[in-house]
């Protein structure tokens, strides 16, 4: 598989499953060839405008010949064949088959994958960031993504060995978000240095040496960091932190779902920093 | 299918993947198998020491031949027997086939049903009880279980065509909060006649006629509700509320995951009512 799966022909209709282009689209929601391919498919109508939006069109549209018209749809058709992109009609067997969804939605777009080097993050661009270290639900990214957004965090830093990103469940799960929030990987080592040559705060939620989440001293730009699903932060990793801070667990369990933390814990600090 | 699946001996060793059994918990994972059986199953010592903290024990204790001895197993091998319940030893393989899982963790359990008719709840019981409308999602149920387990609440209470709270994806992302929170199940119209029936504060975030989420008059017990993934609370149940609160949202989207706006409410409610 390569980019001679997506040639240049502006528009061509596909209804076999077995066209080496279905299996090419197909395959991207494989992590391995996705990440080979260095592109990424998000679905419906809705984040593909959210998309349009900020600039960004996908390479390839594909669209169910049985779609219902619509304005939107319209204008995005046109500022993708007016960029250079491919227009796919296909069968609803076909973007069945592609997006792996027994109902998809009417059309599906293919972007070439973003940079995700630390060195694009402008932290003076936002007074929020989030951290996930060694997140491996990409429902979980997807919906920091999301949260991002909505408490105007700048993006998304992922650390060690985190899910995809942009794999199919995480770019679902963003709501549109993965275009709009910043996402960024690096090695913790490779992230804390570049985090120390700068103005910050990395905030973890901990029990170590912490104080109440509530009304503690947070200062933009703010990182918070939240840990893997299983095992948490690793101590080291705590202990680099600026700030620690300790949430109520009134029941059984000593934590919470690490996409609800960093949500609850990103909503403090937009109201602590009354941006 | 039916219990004779489940025989009365004490303790078994099955290998055989076709053995009856095997099939049978098998089934659980199937929403419409498992809810004819009203059973369900929990996987993992720590889910299953959760449940026998709280008084609950499985039916059927299933084991792996391989597992590693451990002092919390023996106990709770030992508590299974003499409640009169089943232990089953299996290969990693039969084990594997139950839960589903390449590497399933070494112990599982099959709990009878909880009963989940609205007058087991108790709202005097709890400063705070959360509500989710036709959510269908089993990870948003589990996680929702997740944290109200955390901010101290009493259940979770779902209305209309919900996903099952006892499905395997929901009971594994509850952390055991499954075995401590109350689940109810009512229509509509069953659960607003029911709440109005006694002291509450139904409220839902929205952007109706609402106040900001924070400084909000909260009063206990305070029902918190969520909406339906991707189309919210119908406006009659939003107009039904006693209070609805509006969450600052600085990006393009207009709405969050629903179990993290749940969980932003629920500790903010926390917070509020100084529990």
């Amino acid at each position: 598989m390569n980019t001679s799966n997506y040639p240049d022909d502006t528009r061509r209709t596909i209804t076999g499953l077995s066209n080496p282009t279905v299996k090419a689209l197909r395959a991207l929601r494989d992590t391995r060839l996705r990440k080979r391919e260095k592109r990424f498919m998000a679905e419906g109508l809705r984040l593909l405008t959210d998309a349009r939006t900020t600039g960004l069109l996908p390479r390839t549209l594909v669209m169910a010949e049985t779609r219902a018209p619509h304005p939107l749809l319209t204008a995005l058709e046109a500022d993708v064949v007016a960029n250079g992109g491919e227009i796919l009609e296909v069968s609803e067997a076909v973007l069945a088959k592609i997006t792996g969804k027994d109902n998809p939605q009417a059309v599906a777009g293919v972007f070439d994958e973003f940079d995700t080097s630390l060195a694009r993050v402008d932290r003076a661009s936002a007074p929020i960031w989030l951290v996930a270290q060694a997140l491996r639900d990409p429902g979980n990214l997807g919906t920091m993504l999301r949260t991002g957004d909505a408490v105007g965090a700048g993006g998304l830093i992922l650390i060690d060995d985190c899910a995809d990103p942009f794999s199919v469940e995480a770019v679902r799960a963003s709501m549109g978000a993965v275009f709009t929030q910043k996402v960024a990987r690096a090695r913790w080592d490779e992230f804390i240095s570049w985090l120390r040559a700068g103005p910050r705060q990395l905030v973890a939620a901990s029990l170590r040496d912490a104080v109440p989440y509530r009304g503690a001293p947070y200062q933009s730009p703010c990182f918070l960091m939240v840990g893997n699903e299983s095992r948490g932060l690793p101590e080291e990793y705590e202990l680099a932190c600026d700030l620690r801070v300790t949430m109520p667990m009134r029941g059984r369990a000593d934590s919470l779902n690490a996409a609800v933390a960093g949500a609850v814990l990103a909503y403090e600090v937009l109201a602590a920093l009354e941006i």
